[in-house]
């Protein structure tokens, strides 16, 4: 392995963190980081907050934020984009997810934060609409939104920016020739090629620009060879797709269990209801696609049907999500989940989780700015797979497979963390000798 | 690390496997194997039967059986002990948990196994009773095992054999001074001593005659200083105690991807219905309470409040069983796990888990027979810690933690798998070379 | 009212009971009564068989079957027509509803029970095929149709026969210009009209040919003008749509309780899995919509917004229902209602009702056939309300409002049985006195 | 029937309602009151505020409120007793019912409620305590409350006055000879006769001074033959027992649908966890025994396993109540139901409800003050039979079998109402003509 080498994070470089979608989820994560900030709530749910190193053996041991400095909370400027106009402190109380209560006590900061003009288009995200957008030729909109990201990071001083993708699920789509290499891309977006997504244009200007790109929605974005082009020449890291919270994160949980033990599965059904921005969004059809197959994925890579036929070939999988309004950003999932033991005997679970789909996803845009941000200091480029802990449909190197049990990402992290964090100490015993 | 050197099994040696209890959970996996051999079932939960190697990058590699040699199913010889004289064949339509059909079409070769009589105490299991059992003082009880144990070796041609408890939970009993010594221990036999339990006659028998130990249920037994002194004198592998199967399986699978995600738990309330054997002597308080602290230790074992107070100190955490006839052998599980993310916003899951006991457990009783016999082929002695992943309550050697997380459990066994794995091409090389 | 006269049921008159379709629930109701012919079983969950009259002060009196006369089972013979030519018993192995071993026990009467070449439609259930059916016009179907009845009854010795719908869920319809006037019917009928249906076409037949028409699926059939005309000519009773067995069920029962109580509602969402040929032909989106519509009416009927806004209005109410081939004949729901009670506080239901869909519809076409012959021996014609107990989407006399609260139907059919008791009574002194 | 004659309700003329206990339950329901009247809620969950009136036929007819005068709720006044100093806005936030929000607009009227001195006996409740409490003999008590009363009703202005237990539940007691006549009861209490409980002192007193008694607890309170015979004797109405809320409102919702359908029930089992005072007390299993003999009998009421051995005869019928603190005021409840169907086949019914104690019980307590007066006005005296649509465990006039089905219940209330309004609207048309 070469000899690894981190860009230090010194105290007051700013971290510039913009995101393309400033709804439920990013003012969440935004306010979220200014309660903690003082000391109204604690960032429950981040890893690079709270967490504690995973050593080799299984125990752990330090404390990350120790062994691997990142920037702190102070040392982050939230930004973004948006079509509708409403600041972050107006679009957090439209949310619903925090109490009025405490968002009034942060009306200040969240009021600073003004979503810029939005690359938007109807046909990719046909359930919503705004008036805050740009317009112009796809070439136009991903040079303004370059303008937006150098304008943000001077006008804030920030040393370096992130991108995490915190919008809505696009239509289905699969990859094209438009799509194929960053020179047939670029040709694309000049002709506002019609396969080109509002999500690329994103990714686009921000490898563009210098910034890591994390995609938290399961749109292909920058899962196109076009873009990892782009970011292998860039030399930045990318990393998705799709924040794994609620009914996956318990998919991915349970699934793993089932197959330490050996125990066969006959089907799992997953229904999801939610009644919030995403769950009017994916009650279109083609939107729901795009999530469908980030959600289906997971059980065949973790069972591995090919090597237990006997427990896990022809396993029924379903998952419906239901638009319910009563739901609010709370989202609810039961899963009915048929196994089978001894002698083929079946047995069941039954799965009710009640949970919050922007309370599990906040900390999520946390983690992926900072860590996002700390393989960007690494020098690292392309698909981060180590990331996937984090993701319901984890984009790998082409023709590796991704991992999708939790724990085995849970390993993969943490063992990053640990190269960083040795690659980290070694550097300092070397200035210090030096 | 010294030489690791494991006594080949040679085609034809035959293990005997020994079980205190010959009730649903012992039937229900004599059954099975013969119904496996029969091809009328597939050994689904199995391990040793069904299991590829877990490589220490995280994927899976050769089949354990391929290179692991342990006894085939044709050369496992089942025994035990029940205070109810059925015999196999009977016990196994009483207990209900296989379908007649089946049941019906092994009727030749189950009726053949005849429960030995039992060392039985009402005081110890309150609930049950049964009329084939020894009598005399606890030191002619002990001595009479190790005839039957003797006797069944060599009536059966047995290379070897091992012990695995499947009777029921005694009632609730600490360390006491009877047990602190072998000495001691042997002295309180000949007196005949109220607080040897049914459970340590066995274990000390079966160390006594060659027999590694496993205890399936959360009594004491083995688990006494006394009883490691003897395992350590007689170089014989002990592993305990009680069957993960239901809702500790769960439990142990749930809350590491809590830790794993930084998410806060206020509490977590279980109950239990099950209306067989086990329902009805856990409806009796103090058996219940000796299964209540095996059930209890894992929150607190996997969570680490310590570590993570602003996450998990204090919470609520609640276990009860109740004895239901409905269900038959079938358990029901129905956790209520109130949990926190970002800025402490609560989530609940609740988990039904419709399982069945011995469907669970007989998988089990297979794999701890043949891993039991193999750490004993290997010359381990003592408590084997790296058997946890069964166990809800693993003993382990003093002073030393144990491993709660199940997949923390899987490395364990995986990787002194891969130990003996190695070993054995080791030596088969070494041969090959000589 | 006029004097209720009521055709007494002799010993020995036998009553034909013919079902279009001969699947799950046919199968299983044939087979549960032979069974119960047998002592093999109980006919739990038939009013008609296991019922006291529900008295007006809300005790519970005689046993019904001791005041109103209907035929005995072994009086009834049963008859049929399906697309697949399996006779009933081949037909019961195949459903999976009943054990092999009981449906074994009965391979004899099952046996005799043939299909008649069916009525079949691919346009109308998409999902089904099946090689056992009649070709030619409409109205040459019709004619062979009632054909097979005549013969049927003749053959059998059958004093009256009674039709029970008890095929699949046809695509959604709505009435159309065919279905207006009996004379319109009959001229589409020869034209082969395409909005003629095959359940109409049933329907038609059994009206025709002196039958009382019982509509197990929600499908239009005989709820449309032309045929209601034909009912009203021929003296003869109808009763729809649609058996109400599982989620409806409990939704019928849940609804009152809230309605009793004053309790609000927010939402309902209902999701529904099942693995037999009913989930198959569901999952056809147009099928799925007849049954939807079926569904969706009985909240706002039990739960009336307009006189109680405050509690009502604006339910949120989705139903789904999906193909989930693990489950069998076996039907699981799972209802998520939220209710707001005192100062419009929220709290929540959920129900996972795990029931067999066919155990609960055998006991309805037994109950259907026997009082839709009641009935007919009552001399009452057209759709009769008081049978919507037993009915999702109770069809009423044109411009009244259904009943769907269960409790409230409960009370109109044990009323309209007092007041059959009570001619029954009244005759039976008059023929004593005279 | 002899003419029934109804006090008038003047304009005006106030009704005192006093509580003993003033905990979560009985604040929840003054601030509910209040906050109706400010407009800032609707009183959701109360029969004499929104209901409508239930008519013969099954249908619902004109506004109860508007047929059946009662007092407004301005026209209430609120007071009570309670071990604890704390006045009715500070006990309403320490219960953490309704929010803080709410509770903080209601500080005026609220704070001005001050609970008096309690009767208070450890022994009767024994995990609560307090230091706001009577002392000296029981008899002595009793003459204080009965002063307590007075006082009360002169201060307020109040023209009647009615008592509604909103206490804790006691440890169980059966009728002693204490409890057999008045005359032995003045006795007892005299010599502070332990068997005389806290709640018969407060019935006795209310009995005395001419207040109708509702008691919202399982408690015996009322229900003794001494007390029955006061009761009697002063021409005052009495109801009870324990509020029918959660999980038993459930259950005798569901029990009355398998009833009507003729479904079979194998098994019952509930459990129940609650973190409020109530879960606090019912944690003592003295006091649980109480609860627990309140919510078993409904079942057997309903089902009437005499008339139908072969659906409902040796039911396992299961409750437990466990403390939780992390439910709060909150109360969930899971049932697992196993019923059965056509030829014995087994179905389960999972209910998981997820309530709120004080949310459901509230509207009770204000349904029961205006109802109980009411009656009072009407002249009736002993059990109200009629008011069991409230209750757990109806009280009855001796040798009669109490009504548990709600849906009956719900007939027998709004039958009373009926004949109310029937005897309201002869008076008026009487003083119009005379």
């Amino acid at each position: 392995m070469s000899k690894l080498s981190i860009r230090p994070q010194r105290p007051g470089d700013r971290l510039a963190v913009l995101m393309p979608g400033l709804g439920a989820v990013a003012t969440t994560a935004i306010a979220g980081v200014e309660a903690v900030k003082r000391k109204l709530g604690q960032p429950i749910g981040s890893l690079t907050q709270l967490g504690y190193l995973l050593e080799e053996d299984g125990s752990f041991g330090p404390s990350i934020q120790k062994v691997v400095p990142m920037p702190q909370l102070d040392e982050l400027v939230f930004g973004g984009w948006d079509p509708i106009a409403d600041n972050v402190y107006q679009a957090a109380r439209r949310a619903k997810v925090l109490d009025h209560h405490l968002v009034d006590q942060l009306e200040e900061p969240l009021s600073a934060v003004k979503p810029m003009k939005a690359v938007f288009d109807k046909s990719w995200v046909r359930r919503l609409d705004g008036p805050n957008v740009k317009t112009g030729s796809k070439k136009a909109m991903a040079e303004a939104l370059c303008e937006d990201i150098r304008g943000f990071l001077q006008k804030n001083g920030c040393a370096r920016g992130v991108m995490v993708w915190t919008g809505s699920t696009e239509v289905y789509a699969e990859v094209g020739p438009a799509h194929q290499s960053l020179k047939a891309f670029e040709a694309a977006l000049e002709k506002s090629d019609p396969t080109i997504a509002p999500s690329m244009i994103y990714a686009y200007a921000a490898l563009k620009c210098g910034l890591a790109y994390l995609n938290g929605a399961p749109n292909l974005s920058a899962d196109i060879p076009a873009l990892r082009e782009l970011a292998e020449r860039e030399g930045l890291p990318t990393g998705g797709k799709d924040f794994k919270t609620g009914q996956t994160l318990m998919k991915t949980t349970l699934a793993p269990m089932l197959h330490a033990r050996l125990l066969g599965l006959e089907g799992w059904f997953s229904t999801n209801i939610l009644g919030n921005r995403d769950g009017e969004v994916l009650d279109d059809k083609d939107s729901f696609k795009t999530k469908e197959v980030s959600k289906l994925g997971v059980l065949d890579a973790i069972l591995d049907a090919e090597k237990y036929p006997e427990l896990y070939q022809d396993i029924d999988h379903k998952v419906t999500i239901h638009y319910y309004p009563p739901r609010g950003d709370n989202k609810e999932g039961w899963d009915a989940i048929d196994i089978k033991g001894w002698l083929g005997y079946g047995m069941a679970i039954k799965v009710n989780f009640q949970c919050r789909d922007s309370i599990l996803a906040a900390p999520l845009v946390l983690d992926l700015a900072l860590l996002g941000d700390l393989a960007h200091r690494a020098g690292e480029k392309g698909p981060q797979e180590w990331l996937s802990f984090f993701f319901k449909s984890p984009v790998t190197v082409p023709g590796r497979r991704a991992v999708m049990d939790l724990f085995r990402q849970q390993r993969n992290v943490h063992q990053q963390l640990r190269r960083y964090a040795e690659a980290i100490a070694a550097s300092a015993a070397g200035a210090k000798v030096g």
